[in-house]
Protein backbone atom coordinates (compact mmCIF):
# COMPACT_ATOMS: atom_id res chain seq x y z
CA UNK A 1 0.00 0.00 0.00
CA UNK A 2 1.32 3.15 -1.14
CA UNK A 3 1.84 6.06 1.46
CA UNK A 4 -0.32 9.26 0.67
CA UNK A 5 -0.13 12.28 0.42
CA UNK A 6 -1.49 15.53 -1.30
CA UNK A 7 -1.05 15.81 -4.69
CA UNK A 8 2.37 17.59 -5.77
CA UNK A 9 0.85 20.88 -6.76
CA UNK A 10 -0.72 21.18 -3.62
CA UNK A 11 2.31 20.59 -1.24
CA UNK A 12 4.11 22.87 -3.61
CA UNK A 13 1.28 25.69 -3.18
CA UNK A 14 1.69 24.48 0.52
CA UNK A 15 5.29 25.07 0.81
CA UNK A 16 5.08 29.06 -1.22
CA UNK A 17 2.34 30.12 1.23
CA UNK A 18 4.34 28.25 4.02
CA UNK A 19 7.23 31.06 3.62
CA UNK A 20 4.60 34.70 3.88
CA UNK A 21 5.47 36.29 7.01
CA UNK A 22 3.23 34.99 10.21
CA UNK A 23 1.96 31.26 8.70
CA UNK A 24 3.01 28.21 9.68
CA UNK A 25 2.50 25.13 8.46
CA UNK A 26 -0.90 24.26 9.29
CA UNK A 27 -2.10 27.67 8.29
CA UNK A 28 -0.52 27.11 4.52
CA UNK A 29 -2.47 23.83 4.41
CA UNK A 30 -5.39 25.33 5.73
CA UNK A 31 -5.33 28.51 2.85
CA UNK A 32 -4.00 26.17 0.32
CA UNK A 33 -7.17 23.94 0.88
CA UNK A 34 -9.54 26.73 0.81
CA UNK A 35 -7.88 28.14 -2.40
CA UNK A 36 -8.62 25.01 -4.06
CA UNK A 37 -11.93 24.15 -2.98
CA UNK A 38 -13.63 27.10 -1.66
CA UNK A 39 -16.50 27.97 -3.91
CA UNK A 40 -15.24 32.19 -2.81
CA UNK A 41 -11.62 31.34 -3.73
CA UNK A 42 -9.94 32.63 -6.51
CA UNK A 43 -6.54 31.46 -6.80
CA UNK A 44 -6.31 32.57 -10.26
CA UNK A 45 -6.60 36.57 -9.19
CA UNK A 46 -4.38 35.90 -6.10
CA UNK A 47 -1.56 34.97 -9.04
CA UNK A 48 -2.51 37.75 -11.74
CA UNK A 49 -2.27 40.09 -8.61
CA UNK A 50 1.45 38.40 -7.15
CA UNK A 51 2.51 38.80 -11.14
CA UNK A 52 1.27 42.41 -12.00
CA UNK A 53 2.52 43.80 -8.61
CA UNK A 54 5.90 42.30 -8.78
CA UNK A 55 5.92 43.52 -12.62
CA UNK A 56 5.02 47.03 -12.13
CA UNK A 57 6.05 48.27 -8.54
CA UNK A 58 9.40 49.30 -8.18
CA UNK A 59 11.55 51.57 -5.66
CA UNK A 60 10.95 55.44 -6.30
CA UNK A 61 14.98 56.18 -7.35
CA UNK A 62 14.40 59.19 -5.32
CA UNK A 63 13.02 58.69 -2.06
CA UNK A 64 12.68 54.99 -1.95
CA UNK A 65 9.23 54.24 -1.62
CA UNK A 66 6.60 52.44 -3.80
CA UNK A 67 6.57 53.43 -7.72
CA UNK A 68 4.62 52.32 -10.84
CA UNK A 69 6.01 54.81 -12.71
CA UNK A 70 9.96 57.06 -13.01
CA UNK A 71 9.22 58.70 -9.72
CA UNK A 72 6.42 58.06 -6.65
CA UNK A 73 3.48 59.82 -6.23
CA UNK A 74 5.01 61.79 -3.57
CA UNK A 75 8.08 62.81 -5.37
CA UNK A 76 5.64 63.82 -8.27
CA UNK A 77 3.84 66.12 -6.67
CA UNK A 78 5.48 69.82 -6.93
CA UNK A 79 3.17 71.31 -4.15
CA UNK A 80 5.10 69.34 -1.05
CA UNK A 81 7.32 71.62 0.63
CA UNK A 82 11.05 70.26 0.22
CA UNK A 83 11.52 69.22 4.06
CA UNK A 84 12.81 65.76 4.30
CA UNK A 85 11.22 63.38 6.29
CA UNK A 86 14.17 60.50 6.90
CA UNK A 87 12.26 56.63 7.59
CA UNK A 88 13.64 53.26 7.64
CA UNK A 89 10.94 51.75 5.55
CA UNK A 90 8.80 52.22 2.57
CA UNK A 91 5.94 50.92 4.95
CA UNK A 92 6.92 53.98 7.34
CA UNK A 93 5.64 56.23 4.63
CA UNK A 94 1.83 55.68 4.80
CA UNK A 95 1.16 55.84 8.62
CA UNK A 96 3.18 59.15 8.66
CA UNK A 97 0.84 60.14 5.51
CA UNK A 98 -2.11 59.08 6.85
CA UNK A 99 -1.51 61.36 9.85
CA UNK A 100 -2.20 64.33 7.70
CA UNK A 101 0.71 66.18 10.00
CA UNK A 102 3.51 66.35 7.43
CA UNK A 103 3.47 67.80 4.00
CA UNK A 104 7.07 67.29 2.83
CA UNK A 105 8.93 65.14 1.29
CA UNK A 106 10.09 61.28 2.41
CA UNK A 107 13.51 59.34 2.33
CA UNK A 108 13.17 55.54 3.27
CA UNK A 109 16.80 54.03 4.41
CA UNK A 110 15.87 50.61 3.76
CA UNK A 111 16.56 50.17 7.25
CA UNK A 112 18.38 50.93 9.94
CA UNK A 113 22.01 50.92 11.62
CA UNK A 114 22.47 47.26 13.27
CA UNK A 115 26.40 45.93 13.71
CA UNK A 116 25.05 42.61 15.11
CA UNK A 117 22.94 41.85 11.86
CA UNK A 118 26.12 43.29 9.91
CA UNK A 119 23.78 46.49 8.80
CA UNK A 120 26.42 49.34 8.43
CA UNK A 121 25.87 53.14 6.85
CA UNK A 122 26.68 51.59 3.23
CA UNK A 123 23.82 49.56 3.64
CA UNK A 124 21.15 52.25 3.84
CA UNK A 125 20.29 55.10 1.26
CA UNK A 126 22.63 57.51 2.78
CA UNK A 127 24.49 58.81 -0.17
CA UNK A 128 21.18 59.71 -2.18
CA UNK A 129 20.17 61.63 0.85
CA UNK A 130 22.97 63.65 0.65
CA UNK A 131 22.55 64.81 -3.12
CA UNK A 132 18.81 65.01 -2.51
CA UNK A 133 19.93 67.93 0.39
CA UNK A 134 22.05 69.64 -1.89
CA UNK A 135 20.49 69.48 -5.30
CA UNK A 136 16.73 70.25 -3.48
CA UNK A 137 17.63 72.98 -1.67
CA UNK A 138 16.06 71.41 1.51
CA UNK A 139 15.96 73.43 4.65
CA UNK A 140 15.08 70.81 7.47
CA UNK A 141 15.96 67.42 7.78
CA UNK A 142 12.89 65.34 10.45
CA UNK A 143 14.60 62.13 11.27
CA UNK A 144 11.87 59.67 12.26
CA UNK A 145 13.45 55.88 12.86
CA UNK A 146 11.65 54.51 15.03
CA UNK A 147 12.70 54.58 19.00
CA UNK A 148 14.26 51.81 19.50
CA UNK A 149 18.25 50.91 20.08
CA UNK A 150 19.09 50.76 16.63
CA UNK A 151 16.33 53.57 15.67
CA UNK A 152 18.14 56.05 18.10
CA UNK A 153 21.52 54.87 17.01
CA UNK A 154 20.86 55.25 12.82
CA UNK A 155 19.20 59.44 14.31
CA UNK A 156 22.35 59.88 16.00
CA UNK A 157 24.57 58.45 13.09
CA UNK A 158 22.84 60.55 10.23
CA UNK A 159 22.46 63.80 12.95
CA UNK A 160 26.11 63.88 13.28
CA UNK A 161 27.00 64.12 9.19
CA UNK A 162 23.69 66.22 8.15
CA UNK A 163 24.91 68.94 11.01
CA UNK A 164 25.89 72.03 8.87
CA UNK A 165 24.14 71.17 5.93
CA UNK A 166 20.78 71.91 6.72
CA UNK A 167 18.39 71.55 10.03
CA UNK A 168 18.32 68.50 11.54
CA UNK A 169 15.17 67.49 14.25
CA UNK A 170 14.17 64.38 15.68
CA UNK A 171 10.37 63.88 16.06
CA UNK A 172 9.15 63.58 19.85
CA UNK A 173 9.29 60.91 21.72
CA UNK A 174 6.72 60.81 24.88
CA UNK A 175 3.44 59.37 25.98
CA UNK A 176 1.16 58.15 23.38
CA UNK A 177 -2.00 59.90 22.15
CA UNK A 178 -4.81 57.85 25.00
CA UNK A 179 -2.07 56.51 27.05
CA UNK A 180 -2.20 56.87 30.66
CA UNK A 181 0.47 57.08 32.73
CA UNK A 182 0.08 53.56 34.66
CA UNK A 183 0.17 51.99 30.90
CA UNK A 184 3.44 54.18 30.05
CA UNK A 185 7.34 52.25 30.56
CA UNK A 186 9.90 53.75 32.69
CA UNK A 187 11.88 54.71 29.06
CA UNK A 188 8.80 56.31 27.61
CA UNK A 189 8.34 58.24 30.58
CA UNK A 190 11.64 59.31 31.32
CA UNK A 191 11.55 60.47 27.37
CA UNK A 192 8.20 62.21 28.08
CA UNK A 193 9.53 64.10 30.98
CA UNK A 194 13.11 65.65 29.20
CA UNK A 195 11.09 66.13 26.07
CA UNK A 196 8.64 68.51 27.86
CA UNK A 197 7.61 71.80 26.64
CA UNK A 198 6.70 75.16 27.77
CA UNK A 199 2.65 76.20 27.32
CA UNK B 1 -1.43 67.58 -2.47
CA UNK B 2 -2.85 64.39 -3.53
CA UNK B 3 -3.82 61.43 -1.18
CA UNK B 4 -1.20 58.91 -1.17
CA UNK B 5 -1.98 55.48 -1.10
CA UNK B 6 0.61 52.01 -1.89
CA UNK B 7 0.51 51.86 -6.22
CA UNK B 8 -2.72 50.31 -7.48
CA UNK B 9 -0.98 47.11 -8.12
CA UNK B 10 -0.16 46.37 -4.66
CA UNK B 11 -3.90 47.76 -3.35
CA UNK B 12 -4.81 44.75 -5.49
CA UNK B 13 -2.50 42.61 -4.22
CA UNK B 14 -3.19 43.34 -0.26
CA UNK B 15 -7.03 42.77 -1.44
CA UNK B 16 -6.78 39.40 -2.75
CA UNK B 17 -4.46 38.20 0.40
CA UNK B 18 -7.04 39.45 2.66
CA UNK B 19 -9.50 36.88 1.19
CA UNK B 20 -7.24 33.91 2.29
CA UNK B 21 -8.83 32.20 5.71
CA UNK B 22 -7.68 33.84 9.11
CA UNK B 23 -5.88 36.77 7.01
CA UNK B 24 -6.65 40.32 8.57
CA UNK B 25 -6.47 43.56 7.24
CA UNK B 26 -2.70 43.97 8.80
CA UNK B 27 -1.39 40.90 8.24
CA UNK B 28 -2.27 41.17 4.00
CA UNK B 29 -0.34 44.20 3.94
CA UNK B 30 2.71 42.44 5.86
CA UNK B 31 2.47 39.74 3.57
CA UNK B 32 2.33 42.13 0.11
CA UNK B 33 4.72 44.18 1.46
CA UNK B 34 7.33 41.23 2.28
CA UNK B 35 6.51 39.88 -0.92
CA UNK B 36 7.45 43.08 -3.02
CA UNK B 37 10.58 43.61 -1.00
CA UNK B 38 12.04 40.67 0.74
CA UNK B 39 15.07 39.52 -0.65
CA UNK B 40 13.62 35.76 0.24
CA UNK B 41 10.16 36.60 -1.24
CA UNK B 42 9.48 34.84 -4.59
CA UNK B 43 6.06 36.29 -5.72
CA UNK B 44 6.18 34.49 -9.22
CA UNK B 45 6.66 31.00 -7.51
CA UNK B 46 3.68 31.11 -5.64
CA UNK B 47 2.00 32.76 -8.60
CA UNK B 48 2.94 29.73 -10.36
CA UNK B 49 1.93 27.30 -7.45
CA UNK B 50 -1.65 28.79 -7.30
CA UNK B 51 -1.62 28.54 -11.49
CA UNK B 52 -0.56 24.96 -11.32
CA UNK B 53 -2.81 23.45 -8.45
CA UNK B 54 -5.67 25.23 -9.98
CA UNK B 55 -5.26 23.58 -13.40
CA UNK B 56 -4.18 20.23 -12.32
CA UNK B 57 -5.86 19.37 -9.26
CA UNK B 58 -9.57 17.80 -9.28
CA UNK B 59 -11.55 16.08 -7.14
CA UNK B 60 -11.27 12.56 -7.72
CA UNK B 61 -14.80 11.67 -9.51
CA UNK B 62 -14.57 8.37 -7.26
CA UNK B 63 -14.09 9.11 -3.67
CA UNK B 64 -13.75 13.20 -3.58
CA UNK B 65 -9.99 12.77 -2.69
CA UNK B 66 -7.74 15.21 -3.98
CA UNK B 67 -6.71 13.76 -7.60
CA UNK B 68 -4.35 14.59 -10.84
CA UNK B 69 -4.98 11.98 -13.07
CA UNK B 70 -8.32 10.56 -13.29
CA UNK B 71 -8.28 8.71 -10.46
CA UNK B 72 -6.87 9.66 -6.74
CA UNK B 73 -4.07 8.15 -5.45
CA UNK B 74 -6.25 5.64 -3.37
CA UNK B 75 -8.82 4.97 -5.68
CA UNK B 76 -5.94 4.13 -8.15
CA UNK B 77 -4.10 1.38 -5.18
CA UNK B 78 -5.37 -1.96 -6.13
CA UNK B 79 -4.23 -3.52 -3.10
CA UNK B 80 -6.51 -1.42 -0.73
CA UNK B 81 -9.25 -3.30 0.94
CA UNK B 82 -12.93 -2.70 0.11
CA UNK B 83 -13.68 -1.22 3.10
CA UNK B 84 -14.89 2.35 2.80
CA UNK B 85 -14.55 5.18 5.67
CA UNK B 86 -17.22 8.00 5.43
CA UNK B 87 -15.10 11.26 5.84
CA UNK B 88 -16.83 15.07 5.88
CA UNK B 89 -14.18 16.84 4.14
CA UNK B 90 -11.33 15.04 1.68
CA UNK B 91 -9.18 17.16 4.05
CA UNK B 92 -9.93 14.70 6.48
CA UNK B 93 -8.46 11.97 4.33
CA UNK B 94 -4.48 12.58 5.17
CA UNK B 95 -5.51 12.67 9.09
CA UNK B 96 -6.39 8.97 8.67
CA UNK B 97 -4.17 7.97 6.14
CA UNK B 98 -1.40 9.32 9.08
CA UNK B 99 -2.50 7.37 11.71
CA UNK B 100 -1.65 3.75 9.73
CA UNK B 101 -4.57 2.41 11.05
CA UNK B 102 -6.24 1.67 8.30
CA UNK B 103 -5.82 0.29 5.21
CA UNK B 104 -9.47 0.74 3.08
CA UNK B 105 -10.67 3.47 0.72
CA UNK B 106 -12.55 6.52 1.42
CA UNK B 107 -15.40 8.69 0.87
CA UNK B 108 -16.08 12.53 1.12
CA UNK B 109 -19.31 13.39 1.64
CA UNK B 110 -18.58 17.51 0.78
CA UNK B 111 -19.98 18.24 4.30
CA UNK B 112 -22.08 17.24 6.56
CA UNK B 113 -25.71 17.62 7.53
CA UNK B 114 -27.23 21.28 8.63
CA UNK B 115 -30.31 22.29 8.07
CA UNK B 116 -29.10 25.56 9.81
CA UNK B 117 -27.14 26.03 7.21
CA UNK B 118 -29.29 24.60 4.44
CA UNK B 119 -27.38 21.65 3.81
CA UNK B 120 -29.28 18.46 3.33
CA UNK B 121 -28.69 14.68 1.93
CA UNK B 122 -28.70 16.48 -1.68
CA UNK B 123 -25.60 18.66 -0.91
CA UNK B 124 -23.57 15.93 0.15
CA UNK B 125 -22.13 12.75 -1.99
CA UNK B 126 -24.49 10.19 -0.92
CA UNK B 127 -25.89 8.46 -4.01
CA UNK B 128 -22.21 7.90 -5.08
CA UNK B 129 -21.68 6.22 -1.50
CA UNK B 130 -24.54 4.03 -2.35
CA UNK B 131 -23.38 2.84 -6.05
CA UNK B 132 -19.86 2.47 -4.64
CA UNK B 133 -21.73 -0.09 -2.00
CA UNK B 134 -23.09 -1.75 -4.76
CA UNK B 135 -20.52 -1.81 -7.37
CA UNK B 136 -17.40 -2.15 -5.12
CA UNK B 137 -19.12 -5.20 -2.97
CA UNK B 138 -18.26 -3.39 0.04
CA UNK B 139 -18.56 -5.43 3.56
CA UNK B 140 -18.60 -2.58 6.11
CA UNK B 141 -18.45 1.30 5.73
CA UNK B 142 -17.07 3.22 8.92
CA UNK B 143 -18.64 6.52 9.55
CA UNK B 144 -16.28 9.01 10.76
CA UNK B 145 -17.91 12.42 10.48
CA UNK B 146 -16.78 14.41 13.41
CA UNK B 147 -18.29 14.34 16.69
CA UNK B 148 -19.81 17.84 16.85
CA UNK B 149 -23.84 17.56 16.74
CA UNK B 150 -24.27 17.79 12.53
CA UNK B 151 -21.25 15.13 12.32
CA UNK B 152 -23.54 13.03 14.22
CA UNK B 153 -26.57 14.13 12.52
CA UNK B 154 -24.91 12.64 9.66
CA UNK B 155 -23.50 9.24 10.77
CA UNK B 156 -26.82 8.76 12.11
CA UNK B 157 -28.45 9.83 8.84
CA UNK B 158 -26.01 7.37 6.94
CA UNK B 159 -26.52 4.54 9.11
CA UNK B 160 -30.18 4.53 8.71
CA UNK B 161 -29.77 4.38 5.11
CA UNK B 162 -27.38 2.17 4.68
CA UNK B 163 -28.49 -0.52 7.48
CA UNK B 164 -28.75 -3.58 5.08
CA UNK B 165 -26.84 -2.85 2.64
CA UNK B 166 -23.38 -3.99 4.62
CA UNK B 167 -22.33 -3.92 8.27
CA UNK B 168 -21.81 0.00 9.26
CA UNK B 169 -19.83 1.14 11.79
CA UNK B 170 -19.29 4.64 13.70
CA UNK B 171 -15.69 5.69 15.41
CA UNK B 172 -15.45 5.61 18.92
CA UNK B 173 -15.43 8.25 20.86
CA UNK B 174 -13.66 8.58 23.96
CA UNK B 175 -10.68 10.07 25.89
CA UNK B 176 -7.85 11.50 23.61
CA UNK B 177 -4.11 9.57 23.53
CA UNK B 178 -2.27 11.08 26.42
CA UNK B 179 -5.61 12.93 27.85
CA UNK B 180 -6.05 12.97 31.29
CA UNK B 181 -9.30 13.32 32.92
CA UNK B 182 -9.10 15.95 34.41
CA UNK B 183 -9.05 17.78 31.04
CA UNK B 184 -11.71 15.67 29.64
CA UNK B 185 -14.95 17.63 28.79
CA UNK B 186 -18.18 15.87 30.66
CA UNK B 187 -19.50 14.39 27.31
CA UNK B 188 -16.39 13.17 26.62
CA UNK B 189 -16.15 11.66 29.59
CA UNK B 190 -19.82 10.06 29.29
CA UNK B 191 -19.21 8.87 26.12
CA UNK B 192 -15.97 7.52 27.03
CA UNK B 193 -17.91 5.49 29.66
CA UNK B 194 -20.55 4.57 27.43
CA UNK B 195 -18.30 2.99 24.91
CA UNK B 196 -16.14 1.35 27.00
CA UNK B 197 -14.73 -2.30 26.25
CA UNK B 198 -14.29 -5.63 27.70
CA UNK B 199 -10.47 -6.09 28.75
Amino acid sequence: MARIDYPEAVGKLVEELRRLPGVGPRSAERMAIWLLQSAKADPLALATALEKAKAEVVACPVCGFFATAERCAICSDHSREPVICVVEQATDVLPLERSGAFRGRYHCLGGKLSPLDNVTPEDLRIGSLLRRIDTEKVPEVILAPGSDVEGEATANYLASILRGRCQVTRIAQGLPAGGGLEHADALTLARALEGRRDL
